[in-house]
């Protein structure tokens, strides 16, 4: 293509149109590569093994509210942007934990979101908000101050309409299957209401016991208690309490249609203590007194428990660390967990990962996905661990790196040392229903281009650059999940 | 563009001469994009914030010496390059704190120079100093063995004339203002001159109190004593040193213009103690006898005082840590400071700013720019830091990344969770005065890049390109530092 | 050249065949820049100094067994990849510690790579293999279960004929000159050999004395008597140890005609104890009885005294820090050292090399190459470090990063603070002497692609960059070797 007809298709595009060979590389040869590649998995069903959708949409299928309970209040991407600049969580109606007084005017929230746009750009945001707008609403003017209104009118009328209600939209959006993430005290109500309502949907759930494996989650003794009460175990005992996880577990599978754990631990280590150490050990945890190192090889020893019980019963095994939580105080008690202010640290594997590794990292019957927030340990440990451990995979590029250049940094690093198939396709790992689609649809973009740059370098063959992409697209995730 | 024609226009570039198309991407489509952008901001003024030029330049107005005194001498990135291929300072005319001998005959320092040119191939002194003999003395030939005495005798006998002193350079550099940089114990003669002569140029001063506030700076403790004399305050007593630094900061915006202060410690470690145990620590302190320990806690204490200050008196205050200065005894022995020793390490951010943070980090009246010499930061914790904290921005790749890769790395790691708006734009950062407007120049021709990526890859608008390019060359750096 | 071209080109290039652009930038106008370049040193001999070929090859000249025991047996990377997906390295004939049954049908093992060939794609194994069957063995099919027994026919038959003997290979491989990498207590008798045979091949010896300064080498006590009696030297005094090593060195010089010492230490400590503290810590891991900490610390006395070694000697020194080795303790137990559970760590260079450096670092006459396993010290720490202290010199990039995308890494982040002059070319550091022109070749092309890259954006000339790529592939490492 000549450089005249790359600016005239340039300015040629309405601004407000998704183009489609968005997020393709600007090299014309290579583009057309992707182009290919990009076509051959853009219709593949979605599978989504790892999110945080609330089960009771699919349960209940009632409507969605408004515009800004849809986009704003809660996707912490955007009101962390927005606060960043000044804007206060409550001028966008994030609740308060006090009950204290927020904005309540939707359209205003909204009209705070379209003025204050222009801080997205370059960010995942802009792309998944307007790919929303877009595909799903079919909005066709950038959202600005001017057009706020407008497209506030439009989005709150088309969600009085039956297509835009949960399960139209997850069929709309070609979802084969979905995970939502509980608790082990959860009762997975509404995944029963799902499995007996006689939708065809396929939602599951995902076993994340963080409120009963980490002494740090409040009122875990509470909720060991619980966990007591709901499984009929004694869990004052070590051998009490890891029964009642296996039971809860077994109950997951049964009624949550579930396949895999996951665990969210500020670090990812892991210990292998004496079964006796373990249960002093959880005495202490038990008993509400443990000290913050015990907390953490609490935390450490769960890991390796789980690991066990997965062994047992197939569950494939995610990790998650490497978050420093609520590192903003006043955030944190205002509005509590998950609110933005989580800040990533360093994070080591090589050597928090060994006790675990050595019980069961040469099982090619386990899978323990690990993911970071620490792009460092890409090619210095990830793919180096999975690029050997049987029992070892390597989750997609997380949260903050879920993007255009996180996702292409992770398989430049990841790659050379752990190929393909030792990674699990993509997450997306979202509490923003809308967002789904478009996330997919980045990382099949991404993957398309990456794959296209090593075709167009002569490092991959193109038949086998097509396979890869149905791998990454579809096959690894459904493989590695077990879904 | 077709690739004879690259490869004809390549071909026919004089190999000395500036390329208008120098450091935008390859891709004929992108470049185009680029050359653009670029074209729209490549004729701004230049505003730089943070900078080390020596303001009796500007109030003196006398002619620079001679080539070798303004290109080699005093730029530790040529005679740490040089030194590393083992040619000692003194050969370069490096004065030695014991006053030895040291090469004088300056054109044998340029030949010295001009010989192992090659040497910074890729690296950004290539580009500065080129852009310097091209642009503002008008050299036609490449510096090399052969060339030396003609390109030595072109620039001394340019630095003769007028038009070469200071203050023309100053208005023909396009500079719209510029910041130096000095110790509180500064009387800020110089600036006071600058002022008082009519002159239209405007040359800032910034705070950076290292002198008077971190115990391992040499000559800390005489350092307290002429800050109580010249402020009158009693700096025996907390109370009465940060008494006189309030004075002294208010000195620095009278009489120096000053909006901004700087803080070069080697992490960036804050704290928050109680008045009792802050002032038993400076009673420690102020005697001399303060451990290594109690000195990071004191400095540690002092950022969060500052920041205190800051948001009383409205400086922005920028943090520059990380710097293992001094790295070779031998040659910090013989030559002192600055001269090229310095060596980055690993940096945290996200423990070390809590203490600071959790006190000021929700005000958004209040700005604290952050630094970085560890690149792996920039994703991992400037990002999601200057992405959530309101007052907190993002400083531009700093030191040994102000350069084209550099530059492109912190873009690709930041923006995406940071986006450009909590950014603010380039600092020169620069002793070398003629390096100023080649520095901008690449900041402004790196970020174009960037952005035409994003419109190549319909990622950003083409009319938010624009903006955005704007706002990176211009407007950010302007209001973040209340320009 | 227009998109249609470039798809016309990629579909008709039969899969199997090396395309001559491999590896070479997409963009078609820096595609032919880097072609030039490539061009201009593709032919160059091939200098390697260092890696770990077996010099009875050279000394012996028989013929390579099998295709197995030639491309799947001896390569830790091909066997760690089979692992990693559940295939044990009994299975490919890695040879058990207790002499337990392993596989022997040498095409069942050949099978079995040929059935998993998939999982390289997209790693350097892909591209090594590949690049030696077409070239050396003339292979036009792919790899598949469909042609794995003709292709192990016609590597098999290939073997047999004295054009594959090694001395053949060598020399069509156009090697001026190879290093491999002896124990101090070897004897050193292939090298011998080698030199009185006559053949005019030059293969030399580096000196690795992990054996006899590392505590926790296996039968590090033992091989202390065994270096005292090959030496005449008292090895139970600390004197006598040093002048053990220095003889050793001498005799390595003279038989092997090393010019250089190579360090496999778990990190980059070093110390310089006084000569008494030195003889006592000497004297506790003479006994067996160092603790770790002990044992580490002898590690980093060890360096620095070898570099005192080479000051007088004259030997480049090489260290090759970060790996944590024999991560799995199963595997190691099964099969022993280097059989892939070698996984890197966080490597620290800035406080750790300082005691060497503050006594060493300044000297012109001295070589020491780093190399690291961390991409994250590259800008943060190794070229600041080599582009200040005469001593250092940067390795390449090495081991997981010695890859396509991990050499481009390593220049764009390496290049803008340590110049190209401070780094050293090509190591293959290679078991696998088929992959040795592969690895020449990839490099040569990733190098030829990185500078046509400046070219293109005009940050490099021309001429200046076919001079670089020159001394890129041939003339820095034989200056840096004294090869």
């Amino acid at each position: 293509m000549t450089t005249d007809r790359v600016l005239e298709r340039v300015a040629s595009t309405a601004p407000y149109a998704l183009h489609p060979d968005r997020l393709l590389p600007a090299d014309p040869g290579t583009r057309a590569i992707a182009r290919e590649l990009y076509a051959s998995v853009a219709g593949l069903p979605i599978v989504s093994p790892h999110g945080h959708t609330d089960p009771a949409w699919y349960a209940e299928n009632a409507a969605f509210p408004d515009p800004s309970s849809l986009f704003v209040i809660p996707d912490h991407y955007v009101h962390r942007m927005l606060y960043s600049q000044g804007i206060r969580p409550e001028r966008v109606g994030v609740p308060r934990l006090d009950g204290g007084p927020v904005e309540t005017d939707k359209r205003k929230i909204w009209r705070i979101l379209a003025e204050n746009f222009h801080l997205y750009r370059g960010t995942p945001s802009w792309i998944w908000l307007n790919h929303a707008f877009q595909t799903v609403f079919g909005i066709d003017e950038r959202l600005s101050a001017d057009s706020a209104d407008r497209i506030y009118d439009k989005i709150a009328a088309a969600l009085e309409r039956p297509e835009f209600r949960p399960r139209a939209l997850f069929e709309r959006f070609n979802i084969e299957v979905i995970s939502t993430t509980e608790s082990p005290l959860d009762d997975l109500r509404h995944h029963a209401a799902i499995r007996a309502s006689g939708w065809s949907g396929r939602v599951v759930t995902a076993f994340r016991p963080d409120p009963v494996v980490d002494p740090a989650f409040p009122g875990f003794v509470a909720n060991l208690d619980t966990l007591g009460r709901i499984t009929g175990e004694d869990t004052s005992s070590y051998a009490g309490y890891l029964s009642a996880l296996i039971k809860r577990r077994k109950y997951f599978v049964e009624v949550g249609g579930c396949t895999s754990t996951d665990h969210g631990h500020p670090t990812a280590k892991t210990a292998d203590l004496s079964a006796e150490d373990a249960a002093a050990l959880y005495a202490r945890v038990r008993s509400g007194s443990a000290t913050p190192a015990e907390a953490e090889l609490f935390r450490a020893q769960m890991l390796t428990e789980m690991a066990a019980m997965s062994v047992a019963d197939g569950l494939t095994m995610q990790i998650h660390p490497g978050s420093r939580r609520d590192h903003n105080p006043e955030i944190f008690a205002s509005f509590g967990k998950d609110k933005g202010c989580d800040i990533p640290g360093p994070t080591d594997y090589v050597e928090d990962l060994k006790p675990l590794l050595a019980r069961f990292g040469n099982r090619p019957d386990l899978t323990i996905i690990l993911f970071t927030l620490d792009e460092t340990v890409y090619s210095r440990e990830l793919a180096p661990l999975a690029g050997h451990y049987p029992a070892l995979k390597l989750g997609p590029a997380w949260w903050f790196h879920d993007s255009p250049e996180g996702m292409r940094r992770y398989r430049e690093q990841v790659t050379e040392t752990a190929g393909f198939y030792n990674t699990v396709g993509f997450n997306d790992d979202t509490r923003a229903f809308l967002s789904i689609p478009a996330r997919h649809d980045v990382a099949r973009r991404i993957d398309a281009g990456f794959l296209a740059r090593l075709v167009a370098e002569h490092r991959l063959d193109r038949d086998d650059a097509f396979e890869v992409a149905h791998d990454l697209a579809y096959r690894l995730v459904k493989q590695a999940y077990k879904l």
